[in-house]
């Protein structure tokens, strides 16, 4: 298996050594092969290329059978011309792959539970599956433009029916493989597109007998992840919104730092990160949380090659190291042994083997 | 002072009888005249005059010195075509009155605090005045229509500079009356029209040297309501943004059913409503929590009619209704005692007269 590596910017190189790392111990276990291409990507593709989405980048991610990405973006880029920030570089290799579902898991980890904001009987047994579209909508869609003299300012929520029919199909594959409940967020009340959504999740509902499935209003939804957030399963919803609803859902449990996601294709090609940022506040002192990145090397794992074994042994190995009571400094966590990047990663690999 | 009153939907209607009895009351403590008008709006009013906006709604909100809203929608009306819908009478009085400015406190009440879906060390202390542009962005823009036959769709994210300018300066102001702490919210490292809305705050901000600014995406904006909603002051964003970001702030401290809103533009003329909907379920029986209601009107005082110790006194009778123990069944509180609508509402005229 061929993987890109995508380390970007802040502590985005620091957590992809330690998904390197993972992935020796996981070779060497299962007797794999994992050959892994380093590209530039984001803020430090800036700074080296002039461009946060190098040729190169796109041409060996587009002949890789998967792709791990670390973080992009930082406040040194912030003044730069939009089409030079980095996360241009990000939103570019998601449309020039065609990387149209991101999937977010959300599911506490037992004994991290008590970090989170909420309170525990409201978040105790939630794990939700957030799938939200990724190449279309108010990101990519025409014209995005000021007008009459800066005067007046249009972006455009644009959505061909096959780009809502196939993340919405991908959605009822899912609820399948999980507990039969699809909740489909939208605006229906005021967006013409909401109700072509609602329209396309009613007609495949037949085709999808054995799932369950809700409307619910993106308002609506923002409010009961906070009141209600057990009484998910897989929650589909357009780009601009899943934004919002997935990086709400993050906080939920308390741990942040833990949560992978995916982004990927029909073809089961597809990008991993982990959903924090490149936190440029602790980058290169050894301090980040490295257990995002190697979760997301399990999603890939599991989703992209299919190792399901695999998979399930680099979560077993992390959980196990929460269980020997290791953690790190954003867990917001009081009891445990503080640890840096490496000795998590250590503990995880020596779990692994 | 000419009021008018819709009453709308739902719960809506047994409200709306509660303000007229706070509003009663405030008359003869204070010596004020209030005439009162009724109107349609809603799904009511599709099935009266089959319309959820009639002409007379719209002519006598106009000659109004601040209208009351109760709540609209319903299952009822969902199948209906979009023109039909009771959320078209809300969305249409908006535009037909200018009111484009929505102000939504969230701050608890200390009593019910233990209600809240967060940690009480999260949500304590919270005090937020969001701010939400209702009358442009994506719920008004063209166009939003099918094309090629229902093969693709578009919405469009409109706003001319003057709209945000006008938003961006009642932020300003408002924060100026408050803490001095302005949050803009937007998706700058997306959207043209959030870089837009960047520079018209960073521009103005010259006017307001006492205001400090800061500018937080909508996806982190999303994520700090929850882990730190004590950190904010005053709240600014877009229609659409604000619409999930102020029903997500809504729930934090476990009484929705108190909140009140308005609707304003800068003559001071505005529409207010609580935050809760028309709750079909529970309509007709009496149970309905006024107080969201109530407190609206307390709003409609200080903004509309600026009768500032009258809208402290309502505050302070509702306050005072909570300390005696009195609870609606939406509260989600196990102490006190258990009141109706009628009940409630009485106890409130009480502690006011
Ligand atoms: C960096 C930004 C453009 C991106 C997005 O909004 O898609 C990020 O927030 C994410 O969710 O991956
Ligand atoms: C009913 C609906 C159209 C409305 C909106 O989205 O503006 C409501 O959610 C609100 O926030 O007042």
């Amino acid at each position: 298996k061929h993987i890109v590596l995508l380390p970007g910017d802040g502590i985005g190189k620091e957590i992809m050594e330690s998904a390197k790392q993972v992935l020796d111990a996981v070779a060497g276990e299962y007797g794999h092969r994992f050959t892994l291409q380093e590209h530039a990507i984001g803020g430090s593709a800036i700074d080296q290329y002039d461009t946060p989405l190098p040729e190169a980048t796109i041409a060996a991610s587009q002949e890789a059978d998967a792709i791990l990405l670390g973080a992009v973006g930082g406040e040194k880029w912030d003044a730069m011309p939009s089409e030079k920030r980095p996360e241009k570089g990000l939103l570019g290799i998601r449309k020039a792959l065609g990387l149209f579902a991101n999937l977010r898991p959300v599911k506490g980890f037992p004994s991290l539970l008590h970090a989170s904001p909420l309170k525990e009987h409201i978040i105790d047994g939630s794990d939700i599956l957030i799938i939200r579209e990724l190449t279309g909508g108010l990101y990519f869609g025409r014209p995005s433009e000021r007008r009459d003299n800066g005067r007046e300012v249009v972006d455009t929520l644009h959505y061909r029916r096959d780009e809502m029919e196939r993340i919405i199909d991908k959605a009822f594959q899912s609820a399948r493989l999980r507990h039969n409940h699809l909740t489909s967020v939208d605006k229906a009340n005021v967006l013409e597109s909401s109700r072509m959504w609602r329209e396309i999740v009613n007609e495949k509902s037949h085709e999808y007998p054995d799932v369950t499935v809700d409307h619910m209003l993106v308002d609506a939804a923002a409010m009961k992840l906070i009141t209600q957030p057990n009484q998910f399963d897989v929650m589909v919803t357009e780009n601009m919104f899943g934004d919002i609803l997935s990086d709400e859902a993050s906080v939920l449990t308390g741990s942040l730092g833990m949560l992978p996601s995916a982004s990927v294709r029909s073809d089961g090609i597809g990008l991993y990160e982990p959903v924090h940022g490149s936190a440029p506040d602790i980058a290169g002192k050894g301090l980040a949380n490295p257990l995002g990145m190697i979760l997301s090397v399990a999603l890939m794992l599991r989703h992209s090659f299919r190792m399901e074994t695999e998979a399930a042994a680099v979560e077993r190995a992390v959980r196990e190291c929460l269980d020997q009571g290791y953690v790190t400094s954003d867990l917001n966590i009081s009891a445990g042994e503080m640890v840096g990047t490496e000795q998590m990663t250590a503990a995880v690999v020596e779990n692994l083997t």
